[in-house]
This record gives structure tokens, C-alpha cells and sequence, in this order.
């Protein structure tokens, strides 16, 4: 292991929660079919504003005047992939950070390829799970359809490999996050097993991920950030739930609730 | 201003929802592929019975037999484009009512020319934001991503020219929602804000106007009927919600209770 | 009527459950546009695993590793059909068994045509509502759209007919659902009319026939456990529910909650 890991404390969370309602970040999602609505009330209620924009005529025009840009690849078609690059190249040429989320790359090979080809676009990050950052860091992945069969720990190697190699940040996920630049590594110790059984909790994040990217000073801590709040708002979630179905309206409360001051003071 | 404006009485509403609850109208939905699961079912709630039918192959066919048709630009694309205006075609030759829900209109050329063809069409009836009906008039509507940036009274004059010069029933929602008809309009003055962090309500009240379209004697009634049916359902919804997250199911659920009686009661 | 006609007995929901909860097992899903993300999050909640994967650059190889297919036409277009029919081709390749789930067949002759298509291609499962089940048996189903205009009892004899012809269970479901190989015939007498006021429930069941059918040793037993679960969990849910918004976080729940152990108790 060459970087250090420390918790992320409580206040970098609220200092980047913060900075994030205050713009209102206009993200650009082009992700997979099953997610898009959960995506986009994601987005809405921790303070952001979503746009679904898909035609390969439009996504470049888009791309351009989005704060940020989400491709999540859980599931490409052919015509899909050409506005996905499309729409990178564009945000790339405007300075707009993009964030990938691979998801079961290494799983099938289609995907991968595609997705291994967009690690030379220069993602601001990439947020998996342990078989996905491992597959896509070279390793064998072997994540069971988009599941993974790698704990986030046994995946932080290739996470930090993955960092140096592209530029990005990595976000492996799972019972911890972490979440490096290659050099500096910050862990999450937050959320509750009950959220795997909620469809897109992870594709959630990876836009949440990109809303907190927008304009962000220290991208580090924008990434880490939005680990945390995902994490944070789904253990209050699951105080109110009594199974995955009642998981999600608490879920989406916490997010619009969850205030920079409550973090403050949960942090002393 | 050249038209009068006046309140929708709740009797109104009463009518016009008793009417399409006897007719359970087939609403025939062409919309964006956020908003798919929420919109069927508002419909399914309220009284209604959707059916998304999208191939080139199918939407002749079943245009011709629904009860109404929506077209909602939000995520569209060349083929689904071309399903969109066939759709649109057999609605008119089989005397079907149209709405068009111009999502992000005036945000994107691709989609912007793709409406204002549309506008050509003889819609029965545009269900759009201020920026989008402004847009759609031919003005800068200036919409951020898909939130509009200029509210629906600014987007008054707009709304009257448009139904003036396409013939359909305008409705511009927000904080107040405006129905005209270029002569006579009508405002509701229901509705939360809360509603602007839920995603789709706007474009699911989009697929209930059409349902009220259906078989409509009196087609600016009905349109308002709709805006006043889903602000009222929202107003009750946020009564038994802590956040946009527990607004959904209530919001759902008032939809299929509020009834025509209850409504000529709160009129007394 | 040239079949016998039994209650499934709750016993052998347990052992179908306990089988299949064993075996998470991981379902492709080729379904519509509306019930993508409902579709995943019951397959989760009752034990399996899905996965949606859609480009025909990949169908053939995930459905040879997954454990199940299921094959939904509810918003089917020709390059989905496509895909749909080279990963019904690698399925049939690799032994994994597929269900077919005809919704609007026999309203629009595209995918009647498509479907029909299909039946030579040895599903295992087919489920269905009533008209659906007369249309793909050679009747005139004559559906409204997606809802059924003949009860599950009228499209028995069709099913019975379906069955001996296509080698596979068909579930015709409705008020009685009826689940028959074309000689045994169970009958599930449970669930609650609120569920057709759902977007889903019936696609969804298809997709947990799916996930019942992965290593089933008795198929016929297997597709009724599936039908028994969801309408089970349908009745529990509407303990809870004020109407169709508040149904779907409780029916999840009891997808979830629901244990052999208690359904042993319950048959005693």
C-alpha cells in the first residue's frame, strides 16, 4: 500500500454539502435504463438539478453548458455508447468534469472495452464496486452480473493503481468506501448492508459523485463527500425502514434534510 | 394582457373528473425515459388506463384506437422522433386528441425544431414550464437544463399567443398555473413547491391532461381540470409528507381518492 | 376442461422459496421501458439477482451465465427484438431456461407476430393475463391496451391448449390465477384487486417466474410458488396501504420478509 487512509472527517462533508447547494449544480446524466428516475430524485432532493439528455444530436450542446457529467455504462447499446463519447469529448473540451461508473465491467466484453477506452478521456472519477475497479484496473473482476464477489478493501490496490494510471479519482464502494487520488486515500465507514438491496443505490451516487465534482476546489474531498452523504442519509433511512421497499422515501427525505450545521455539530 | 382570467371553480373539477373516471379513457404515452413508471402510474390512479407503445411498427395501430396521445420531448431521439410524429399523424387522421409536453424546449436546437414541427400538427393541447412556452412562442425561454428560469405569470402573454396561433389549449404551470385558449384562461392556484423536487410531476400532468382530453366537450375545462386534479393531489400529499421522498405514495394515493362529491362539497 | 384442477398448497410455496432463496440466481432481464426499475427491485427483495442487459452486443453471452431469462414485449422495437431473440438463442444454447411475457399481444399485431414467433423457441414459462393468453393461443384475446377484457377462468382452456403446444407452464393470472403444464393445473386463490391499480405487478411476477424457474426440478411447481409469492405479498401489503402510492414500499417489504418458516406455520 503506498498512500495513507484516514476517515473523512464529518466537516470537509459539511464544508462540501454546503458549497454544493449553494450552486445548485446542473448535471447531465447519461446512465443506464433501470435507475434513471431514482438517479434523478437523487439528484433533486440532496440539492442538485438533473437533466436525462441522450440523443447523440443533443448531448454535446448539453455536455457544454452542464456543471457536470455522469456516464454509467450498466446498460450500453451501440447507439447509446457513440452519444456517451459524444458527450465526454464535449464536456472534455469545456472543462466539465465527467465521472464514470462502470457497471459489471469485467463482467461482459463489450462494456469493458468501452469503458477501458474511456479511461483515456481523463474521468475527474471513477466510483465501482470492488469488481468492477479491479476489472477495470486490468485485474480479473468477477463480479456475479452487476454484483460484486470483491470486498471494497481487496479492491483498494487497484483503486489506488487505477488513480495513478488515469488522473481520477477512484471511489471503490462497498461496507467502507475508499476513496483516493492515488496518493491521499479517505474512507467512509457509514451506511448499512440493507442498501444493496435497493436498486441504484450505487448508480445514485456515481451522480451524486458528479453534482458535488461541479466547480469543486478539491476534488478528493468532493468525491469522498458524496460517498458520505449517500452513506450517512441511508443508515438514517433504515432507522425509519422496515425492509428495501420502505427504504427509499426515507431515503430521499434524508437527502433534502441532511444540513451542513447538524454535520458540524455531529462532529464535535 | 387581451384575455380574462378567472379562477377554476371546483365544480368544474368535479365534472370534469367525473366524466373521465365513467370513461376510464386509453391514454397512449410517448414520454421520456425518466418519467415512464411515475406517469402510468399517476394515470393508473387517477382513473385512467396507459399504454406505452413506442416501435414505428405499433404507433400507428394504437394511436388510432387510444382515447388520447402524449408526446413529451425529454429524452427523444431520432427513431423515437420518427415513432413520435407517426403517432401524431394517426392520432389526427382518427380524429385522436394530442398533447405536446415541450420538455427543455428553447434549451436545445435539436429538440426546439423537433417541437416547433410539431406545433404544425394541430395539438389539442401544449403542457409546458414558463421557459418552455415562452420558447415555444418564439421567445428566449432560457430554462435551466429542464427547470424552468421565468415563472409561468411572466409566461402568461406567451401562453395566450401560442394558443392563438396553433388552435391548442396552452397550459403554462407553475407557482400559478395559466389555461387558455387565446380568449379565455383560466388559473390554479393550488399546488407546493415540494412538488418542483419530485421529478415528473410536471410531465406525468402532462399524460392526465390527455386523459381528461379524451372525448372532452369543453377541451379548456378539461386541461384545467388536470392542472387543478394533480395540484390538489400534490397540496393533500405534502399534508402526510416529510420530504420529496415520502411525497410519492400519498401524492398516488390521493389521486385515486379524491372524488368528484368531496370536491362539490369543498365548492359549497 | 381435460385437467385437474388444484389449490397450490402452501407447503409447496415454502419449499420453492427455500430453494430458490438458496440460490440467489441471477436473472437477465429483457423487459419494457416503464417497469425496469420496479422489475429490479422485486427480484432483490424477493431473493434473486437481476440484471437488464440490453445491447446485442451482449445479450448471447450474459445469457448464457445468468440462471434465468426473462423476455417482456411490453415496449418492444425491432433492434430490442433483435436482441431479445439472439439472448432467447443463447439461453436455449446453454440450457437456461426463459419466460415470455406477451403484454398487448393480440391488440397490436407487431408483437403478436413477434411473439408468436417465439413460442417455437421453447420457453419455459409463459404468463399472461387473460386476453393475452386467448391471443397467443389463437383467440381474440381483445385486450384494452395492457389490461385484460376476459378473466384468467375464460383464458384457462386457452392456456390448458397453449401449454400442450408449446411444451411450456403457462400462468394465466387474473382474480384466480391458474398455473398449468397442459395435464396438472395449481389454481392460486390470493392477492387483491389494488394490484391492478400497480404499474408492474404483472411484469414483475414474470421476472420472479424467472428467478423460480433457475434449477427448478419441477417447473410447474415453481411457476405457481412464484405466483403465490407475489400475490401473498400483494394481500400483506395491502394491509398497509391507504391506496395504489402507498402499496409498492410494503409489497417490497413482504417480498422480503416473507419466510418458509411462517408459510410451514401457516399451512398447519
Amino acid at each position: 500500500m503506498t498512500t495513507q487512509i484516514s476517515e473523512l472527517p464529518f466537516n470537509v462533508l459539511a464544508d462540501e454539502l454546503e458549497r454544493v447547494r449553494a450552486n445548485t449544480p446542473l448535471v447531465h446524466v447519461l446512465t443506464n435504463e433501470v435507475v434513471q428516475c431514482f438517479t434523478a430524485n437523487t439528484l433533486l432532493a440532496m440539492g442538485a438539478s438533473p437533466a436525462m439528455v441522450v440523443a447523440k444530436e443533443e448531448v454535446a450542446d448539453f455536455a457544454a453548458i452542464a456543471d457536470a457529467l455522469l456516464i454509467n455504462v450498466g446498460t450500453v447499446y451501440a447507439e447509446r455508447l457513440e452519444a456517451m463519447n459524444l458527450a465526454i469529448a464535449a464536456a472534455n473540451a469545456a472543462g466539465t468534469p465527467w465521472v464514470l461508473d462502470p457497471v459489471a465491467v469485467g463482467v461482459l466484453p463489450y462494456r469493458t472495452a468501452a469503458a477501458k477506452a474511456m479511461l483515456t478521456q481523463q474521468p475527474a472519477a471513477i466510483r465501482g464496486n470492488g469488481s468492477e475497479i479491479i476489472a477495470l484496473a486490468g485485474g480479473l473482476g468477477g463480479g456475479k452480473g452487476v454484483d460484486s464477489t470483491a470486498s471494497s478493501t481487496s479492491a483498494l490496490e487497484a483503486a489506488i493503481a487505477l488513480a495513478q494510471e488515469t488522473g481520477a479519482i477512484v471511489a471503490v464502494t462497498g461496507a467502507i468506501d475508499y476513496i483516493t487520488d492515488g496518493e491521499q486515500t479517505w474512507s467512509v465507514e457509514l451506511g448499512h448492508p440493507l442498501m444493496t438491496k435497493v436498486v441504484g443505490t450505487g448508480c445514485a451516487l456515481s451522480a451524486v459523485v458528479a453534482a458535488f465534482l461541479a466547480d469543486a476546489p478539491n476534488r478528493l474531498n468532493a468525491v469522498a463527500a458524496a460517498c458520505a452523504l449517500m452513506a450517512l442519509a441511508g443508515e438514517r433511512a433504515v432507522e425509519c425502514s422496515d425492509g428495501p421497499g420502505t427504504f427509499v422515501a426515507p431515503f430521499l427525505d434524508a437527502l433534502a434534510i441532511i444540513h451542513p450545521a447538524q454535520l458540524r455539530q455531529a462532529a464535535l
